[in-house]
C-alpha cells in the first residue's frame, strides 16, 4: 500500500511539464513513451488489479480474470493530453486503494484463489504484489525510456551507464 | 535542465516516510539500497558534476577531474535519517542549477573540453548529459530494487514481469 499509494506522485514529480522530446520519447519501434506506460497503467486500474481482486474476494461463480488488453491505451489515450492522463491515473489510484482497503483482508482472504487466463491458480496475495510490483517496473522502465535518449550524448560515460543497454 | 530540476521531487515521492524494508533493501550482497544511492547522489552534487563543470568553464591551468569516490556515501550518510539526506540533495540540486545557469551557457562553452581520470578528454555538454543520464538510470535503479523485493511474492506473473530479471 505504501508504495502503490506513492506511485501517482511518482509519476507527476518524473512527468509534468516535462517537454514532450521526453514523454513521446521510446527505445525504438514498437516500444513504449512515458506518454503511452501512463495510459496502460490507467487501463490497469479501470480493467485490471482492483476488477481481479473483486472476482476472488467475491468467489463468485465464476472466479476467470478477463484477459487484459496490454493495448488498450493506443485507443483510449487517444486525444488526451499527458496532465490529463495523471490526473486520471491519481483519481483511478485513490478510488482503487480505498476500495481494496474497505475489504480489510484478512490472511485467509489473501490465499483465495483466482483464475489466470494464462497461469491457471494464482492467490489474491500474488495480484497485490504484483500490482505495486508492476508499478515500480513502468517506473523503471519510464526513467530508462528517458536516460535512453542520451546514449550518444554522453559520450564515452556511457560505459559507466549500464541503463543505457538494459 | 527540466530532468535535473525534477530529481529531488521524484526521490521524495518515491521514498519519503517509506518503511525501511524498502528504503534499505538491496539486489544482494555488495550491492546498493535506495538509501544509499541518494547518499552517493549527495555526493555527485558535492564532488562531481558541477564542480567538473566549474574545471572546464574556467578553463583554468589544469582541467583534470578528480576521481569519483563511489563509496563516499557509507561514510558521508553515517548517522543520518533518509528524510535529511533527502533534503541535503534538494538543497544541493538547488544551488548546483543555480550555478549552472548563472553561467548562460553558450555552444561553443559546451563544446569545451576537461580531462576525465578514466576517458581523457571529454566536453562539457558530454558533462551535463551524464549528470542528467545519471540521474535517470538511478532513479530506474531504485524502482528496480524495489520491484524486486517481490520477486517471489508476485509467484508465476514473475514471467510477465522484466524488471525482476534485469
Amino acid at each position: 500500500m505504501a508504495v502503490l499509494e506513492r506511485t501517482p506522485g511518482v509519476l507527476r514529480a518524473m512527468l509534468a511539464g516535462l517537454p514532450s522530446q521526453w514523454t513521446d520519447a521510446t527505445e525504438g519501434p514498437d516500444t513504449w513513451s512515458p506518454y503511452v506506460i501512463v495510459g496502460h497503467m490507467i487501463h490497469g486500474e479501470r480493467a485490471d488489479w482492483v476488477v481481479r481482486a473483486r472476482t476472488v474476494v467475491e468467489q463468485g461463480e465464476s472466479r476467470a480474470f478477463k484477459p487484459f488488453d496490454r493495448f488498450a491505451q493506443f485507443r483510449e489515450s487517444e486525444g488526451k493530453s499527458l496532465a490529463q492522463l495523471l490526473d486520471e491515473f491519481e483519481e483511478l489510484r485513490v478510488q482503487n486503494l480505498r476500495t481494496a482497503k474497505s475489504w480489510e483482508l484478512s490472511e485467509a482472504q489473501l490465499a483465495l484463489v483466482g483464475e489466470h487466463p494464462a497461469f491457471g491458480a494464482v492467490t489474491l496475495r500474488q495480484l497485490l504484489a504484483t500490482w505495486t510490483a508492476h508499478d515500480l517496473g513502468h517506473i523503471a522502465q519510464i526513467a530508462r525510456v528517458m536516460a535512453k535518449q542520451y546514449a550518444q550524448a554522453v559520450g564515452p560515460w556511457r560505459e559507466y551507464l549500464p541503463v543505457m543497454d538494459r
